[in-house]
């Protein structure tokens, strides 16, 4: 095995361009998507592993304030950023997931020390928090995940809402890849609803529902409405379609898309398989997405009418 | 259909009687597990929704000091209390969950109201407390939920470990139901592992790991290394299984229960599906556990070698 792949999202949903300039904002999109994949290819194409090259992309997405990741994170209803992310490797299924992450910089790291320093999956709060600074992770103010554009957006649904509904719109980042050795991984990183309860967790963070991966089988990143995403444990009925039913990867996704749907929720799925094909499919309109093929062309795409 | 069921667990582990008289513990331990299913009964022979039984039958355990879940939960290395549960119903798929509990007296009470008065699955935290209070769930001091037990399993796990390591032993409880319309539902809580850091996460909170139902599938509920199921999505497994394998549900117990041992862990499933039947599986030694049969008739053990 030789080959490798990345693939990545920035959130599906109804996109609008942001700010006075839609050519630039849409150049600046492009160019972050791309910055992402340049990451993971650097180390996928030195031979290094999956899970390092997820956890690359998805950072990068998260120091980007264009994504719904890190900076840049939708606000809660109090007016804050509360992040989450998670990480899996797909060649022993460790996992590393935090939620509620209020001043580290890159959730996705906090995620991935959970994984590596703790004898735990998923941690919450101010005890991820912890753990994180004590592995010397770097530590912000909330301030810093603010943008001007998230906070226009959420006066605009608490004002819609009476500040009792959550919004939808675009969110959550995320990465899948297939690395030389064939090792798959998966990492999902968000900043949630905007205008939701403060102390909600996303899908972001809950193994099975956003994140999955699973050698010779799939590595899956879904964004979406994803409190559904949750109830139909949505990443691992992809890997649970494809192992027991026999499904391909395609037909897997589509099908848990649909039950998404079915469920009263929207959103999409990047995924791939020990056969490096990507797959990106979404019931939303429009999906921040990209991949990288192995000979290292790097191909993006912002609206559902845009060719990959 | 008229038949209706439910199953309950008090945790999975190498149970050793406490305190100074062990017939009488277990005499309590018998008693604690029978009120349970006594309450999940009236609702249930009364013709109530199986939700609401098996929210009954968590509230009683975590009523009673001798189960790791409400009051007599196990301690954080911190030497407080931080609970999770969760509920999910099998009609609609409906789910609420919380996380870091620490002054609510009945955590399932706090997952139901996430499921009824929030558009959320899963909270954490003080986030989920604010909305339990909103909904007048009774409030307790984080003392409440301590017991000498649980201070002293504490004191000995820290002496042994120097505070680096986590605690194994008894935790979670549960509890499935059928009921007469052939609806399904679990639910399930824990204060999780004996000197576990702050803010850890437990399957127990987290929809697909440890919980899960589905009207005509399966309703499940975990107990055990929940790390491992949470990484194995250990309870939505039993249900691919079950829909896609077409393995019967015993069948796709044990062989969850297989691959939770192959990644390292153990523990316990109590499980229903459509037909009635009760499902009650465990690879530790011993495993709280009983069953209510449509008769009236109520069934409880606590060893290993204990017939049911």
């Amino acid at each position: 095995m030789d080959k490798f792949t990345c693939i990545i999202h920035g959130g599906a949903g109804d996109i609008k361009p942001a700010g006075d300039d839609p050519a630039k904002w849409q150049e600046e999109c492009h160019q972050g998507l791309k910055d992402a994949l340049q990451k993971a290819g650097e180390i996928l194409g030195s031979g290094g592993k999956a899970v390092d090259a997820v956890i690359a992309a998805v950072r990068s997405l998260e120091d980007n304030p264009h994504f719904n990741a890190g900076r840049g994170a939708v606000l809660t209803a109090a007016g804050t950023a509360e992040l989450d992310a998670s990480v899996m490797d797909g060649r022993d299924g460790a996992v590393g997931a935090v939620t509620n992450i209020k001043t580290i910089k890159n959730p996705v790291l906090a995620a991935e020390a959970v994984m590596l320093h703790s004898p735990h999956t998923l941690m919450a709060g101010e005890g991820a928090e912890e753990l994180a600074r004590q592995q010397q992770l770097e530590v912000v103010t909330n301030e810093y995940f603010y943008t001007k554009e998230r906070q226009e957006a959420l006066a605009k649904v608490k004002s819609k809402a009476q500040g009792a509904e959550i919004g939808g719109g675009v969110g959550t980042v995320g990465a899948v890849a297939l690395d030389r050795h064939g090792n798959l991984a998966a990492a999902t990183s968000t900043g949630g609803l905007t205008n939701k309860r403060l102390g909600r967790v996303s899908d972001s963070a809950c193994i099975g529902a956003g994140t999955y991966a699973e050698n010779n089988v799939v590595a899956i990143s879904c964004t979406g409405t994803g409190d559904i995403f949750i109830r139909r444990v949505a990443a691992f009925d992809v890997a649970a379609m494809v192992a027991y039913q026999k499904l391909s990867l395609e037909e897997a996704v589509n099908s848990a898309l649909q039950k998404v749907g079915e469920a009263g929720g929207s959103g999409g799925m990047i995924a791939v398989g020990p056969d490096g094909s990507p797959i990106l499919a979404f019931t939303d309109p429009d999906m921040f997405r990209g991949y990288l093929r192995e000979d290292g062309t790097i191909h993006t795409a912002i609206f559902g009418s845009d060719t990959l």
